[in-house]
């Protein structure tokens, strides 16, 4: 049953762009394939989205914001920082790779959108560093790690982990020697925080 | 004048190949489109390159060759192997910026076939590595280093400053904080390195 306008609301509306996506590529998913899709006019669509260039940031967004959704709660929680930056980086590799191998081609129509949407992008790193910085200043204050600019140390660390989570590594990620890869780059970074 | 039979070297087909690559992009240098550029028969360049593939691996190689024989004076080098790391990973950083600053469609053209000669670009990370082992060694053996495995602990490193050599990074080399990013993720390495 088509939604009415009461109930069309935005996560609706993303649930079906991320469907248009996944069928037809990043080609598509303009503001009139959705209505359409949704079965509703698209006047009810540039209610919640302005323009095209609106939803396909936000589609980009949401789909970002569930890996960063995942993590946010290894990065508040209380155990010792240098395990929880460890699952940390562990649980951030493990998303991006199952989001990469359960369904490559809506890996790669992201790949593309993200390349589009350098805002959403930016606002993505963000928030990670943040959560990082997290774990870095936990341990810090604990005495586990030694460093005078946590959010520093924290956007070291998170690029130079990027064969782990950057989507130009993809490929990589299924490499026989790719889990031994993470755990060596980690291992030397994690000596490198110790206080 | 057209290079005779005697004077035409692999080295002179493969600048040819370079020039027709970079005037034309990926998409040509073929053994005719380089023959036409030497003003020889296409028979002669076979005589060196028996196949299109064969030429197009050999200029990737080249190219290469090229940023590796210049860190390679580094690496043998008899100074102290925690500034001959920095300098090696400043090197690398240095020569790739260089290429992809100075001609950027020849870099991207260069992408295009790194892309295609997975055995060439292996070979280039092979020989990079063991450089790089070369100076974790000397470390470990003049005790700046700790490491049970200068091998992989070369590969960590390399595969963590992946943001400041690899291809697919380029476009943020540029960047104002590039060079701080490259500082702080090198800083902590050498940490994690240091005995």
């Amino acid at each position: 049953m088509a939604p009415t306008s009461e109930t069309l609301t935005a996560e609706r509306i993303l649930e079906a762009t991320e469907e248009v996506l996944r069928r037809h590529g990043p080609a598509k998913a303009t503001v009139v394939d959705v209505a359409r899709a949704l079965g509703v006019s698209h006047g009810s669509v540039y209610r919640h989205f302005r323009t095209k260039a609106a939803l396909r940031e936000a589609v980009t967004k949401r789909w970002l914001d569930r890996t960063s959704g995942e993590l946010s709660g290894i990065a508040a929680g209380d155990g010792a920082p240098e395990a929880r930056l460890r699952d940390w980086l562990a649980a951030l590799f493990a998303a991006k790779r199952r989001k990469a191998g359960a369904d490559p081609e809506l890996f790669a129509t992201y790949t593309v959108l993200t390349g589009e949407n350098g805002t959403a992008v930016g606002e993505h790193i963000t928030e990670l560093t943040a959560q990082l910085t997290r774990i870095v200043r936990d341990g810090v204050e604990s005495g586990a790690f030694a460093s005078d600019d946590p959010e520093a140390a924290a956007r070291a660390v998170f690029q130079a982990t990027g064969r782990f989570h950057d989507p130009c590594y993809a490929r990589e990620w299924e490499e026989p020697g790719a889990e031994a890869d993470f755990t060596a780059v980690v291992d030397v970074l994690l000596r490198g925080l110790r206080a």
